[in-house]
């Protein structure tokens, strides 16, 4: 008889453990994902502010994989699935809906930002979700101190030096402190008319205080961080408008041209794709060992899942997903084996870190509260740690050296992928406009 | 009296070293360039083929010149000229058309690439010429093994892993040979379906053989190390028609679903913008001190220039660029100062290099020509040594011990600026296809 099919969708911190689980597995595991790297999200912000390559974050999945002997990997698109007749359906560059048949299904496909039904928003101040979405916010933040070099009105720098970031949780309060770094360490000398460190870099959320998740004392620690650093930290106070001028917060309008958005996520639509209950955040409700009720060989893990514990929702972290990852898969193999299923999914909490410029950052776990240098080298250390490959441990440890001892940032660059690609000339400017 | 207004137009090896020949110079050096970083082109081909990052190879401008008091730095493109007026315009994403004043003008605007007045093939044959161009490169040949894995019909695998690469100059020859490598290497142990080993690499070019600015011998040796890598090298014969299907080469339609440009140049339109004589190839006839007919004002250097010597015309490779920059930058020292003009521009020819995969290069030098892992040595010693700054240098040389060592890629990520945020779903595709 021919061996299970697994097919996992989504290759981030929830699939990708998910499928290392399963690497002895008596059957054939098949991992899709609509890119080819496994992104190292809790970095993103480093590709923002041009301290990290892309490719420091992001692996090719099937490298990380290569050694397995009983995985697949193919990069495309879940477009539909077939509950019934144990299909789903994924398109690529080349084939549209190409039917894949699974004795068993995990979707651990992931979220993306949401703008709390403000599309509109986006073309103003786009995320931070992807690689993709990275290099944009790098070229928009950078731009910015170019644009205003070029500004011989003094009285326009400002608008030009004001840069909005929407949303104080750990993205936003990650990007505030890198950016605020960055001002002071390598633009700093680079210009003539304008004083990078004269950049006003404000940080805005609706809730009452930064890093809501974390405890009290330690986000009034990172508050005070960034403040020292120079960022202004406006709290309890919602975006009421974002367009080409800024944003409107609280009935002020402040005037930027460079705002990004650093606030909610939205999860993945599968619970559209299954067609089962989700919770009010669209999130699908799973039951206690990851499975979806009725299909005990479907499971959905990660930022994509809804599960209470202890009568709170897990949070949309890594740690989350890895551990539900690794736990589907067990059910999975003692499925395929015959034997019991294990005892319900339990999250253990190992804890929350966030980083807040050069050599601070604040930790909670278990009992431990710290905030400050110790805190900030155990982020290093549990950030390499997780890093897919030793390569990249060594190559982004070598870059975190470089940029500390030498306040340098290793990927300063603009890379405009729509610029046009012939020379322009006065005639063709004034009609196209400039990009 | 207001010191003199130097504008230097383009960051290039041309530009960058007339800037930096001013270092001292009693004016105001202007230097415009339409991206934030001197690119080191000769290496754009491993970007394209995975070994380097962007940023690995792209440095900003004003951070090279920062500590150059007497400079200014600024991002936006050029789009007229008025000679008479000694007024240019430039645009930026602000504003359009913005005067600038001159006293001296050093245009080093560089090429782009040509396709002898195809411009219907860039479409399906994208060109190397920019960062940009070099992820879009990067993305097209990683996706071409994605499509063919995801391939179940094994008959449809061929034209898939079929590349094409047009023109056997030094930037043909060295991605074929880094292509070779990379399938043997970093691909060998990572896919299921296919055997990366099994891909057709096509080199093609009209020429009668590959490198034509080398010595015949040579020419010889790369051909010969080329084949050994598996590459079909295809010389005199010309591409008719490139489309979706891939080429149509000497009346044969060969199927290929990646192609990629490495041929003609064109220079970009200084002749336009100044409204003085071209040679046939569209580039500015200069006098011997590189100046324009009439406008001792004037210089035009490196790619765009057109000057012979010894009754041929002067290369288009960095080494005249970088000389001519010097020069031009010595002959307004000079007009400053009031002293004599120097003798007229004469480039001294250091020699000629291509590498050609792992551990073998061609070197002309003087009456000096070898071939081999010496070549290949020296070669990457003099690459090393003409990166912008001593953190690059180490970077990119820790790169190539990895990949060199571990036969490893640092950067094999795809990357889609294009790509659909939003999750797609079965009835979103069904209407806009797949992109």
């Amino acid at each position: 008889m021919a061996q299970p099919r697994i097919v996992i969708v989504g290759g981030g911190f929830g699939g990708l453990a998910a499928a290392k689980a399963l690497r002895k597995a008596p059957a054939e595991v098949v991992l899709i994902d609509r890119t080819n790297h496994h992104l190292f999200q809790p970095l993103l912000y480093q590709v923002a502010t041009s301290v990290l390559a892309p490719s420091q974050i992001g692996f090719p999945i099937r490298g990380i994989l290569q050694k397995q002997r009983n995985t697949l990997v193919f990069l495309c698109e879940l477009t539909r699935v077939d509950k019934e007749e144990k299909c789903l359906f994924v398109s690529d560059a080349d084939r549209l809906h190409v039917p894949v048949t699974y004795d068993y299904l995990i979707l651990a496909t992931g979220a993306t930002h949401s703008y709390f039904g403000h599309n509109e928003f986006e073309k103003f101040a786009p995320g931070l979700k992807s690689l993709a979405d990275a290099v944009a916010a790098r070229n928009k933040l950078l731009r910015g101190f170019e644009l205003a070099e070029a500004e011989e009105d003094p009285r326009r720098h400002r608008d030009l030096l004001t840069f909005v970031l929407v949303g104080a949780g750990p993205t936003g309060v990650e990007l505030a402190g890198a950016l605020a770094e960055l001002v002071r360490t390598a633009l700093k000398a680079n210009f003539r008319r304008i004083d990078p460190t004269s950049a006003r870099i404000i940080l805005l959320d609706r809730g009452p205080r930064v890093l809501a998740t974390f405890p009290e004392h330690l986000s009034q620690a990172a508050k005070k961080r960034l403040e020292k650093l120079g960022v202004e930290v406006r709290l309890g106070q919602s975006v009421d408008q974002i367009d080409e001028h800024g944003v409107v917060v609280a009935g002020e309008r402040i005037l930027s041209k460079t705002v990004i958005w650093t606030a909610g996520v939205a999860p993945s639509p599968a619970g559209k794709w299954l067609n089962v209950e989700t919770d009010r955040a669209g999130r699908v409700r799973v039951q206690r060992d990851l499975s979806v009720p009725g299909h005990p060989e479907i499971f959905v893990i990660g930022d994509t899942a809804s599960l209470d514990q202890d009568g709170k929702p897990l949070p949309g972290v890594a740690q989350v997903a890895i551990q539900q990852g690794h736990y589907a898969a067990d059910v999975i193999r003692r499925q395929i084996s015959g034997s019991r299923p294990p005892k319900p999914f339990r999250y253990f909490d190992k804890g929350n870190l966030a980083v807040v410029g050069k050599g601070f950052a604040v930790l909670q776990t278990g009992k431990l509260r710290i905030s400050g240098l110790s805190a900030w080298l155990i982020w290093a250390f549990v950030h390499l740690e997780f890093l897919a490959t030793p390569g990249l441990r060594l190559s982004v440890f070598l870059q975190w050296a470089w940029t500390f001892l030498t306040g340098q940032r290793g990927s300063r660059i603009i890379v405009d992928f729509h610029a046009s690609e012939p020379f322009r000339t006065a005639a063709d400017t004034a009609v196209r406009g400039v990009a």
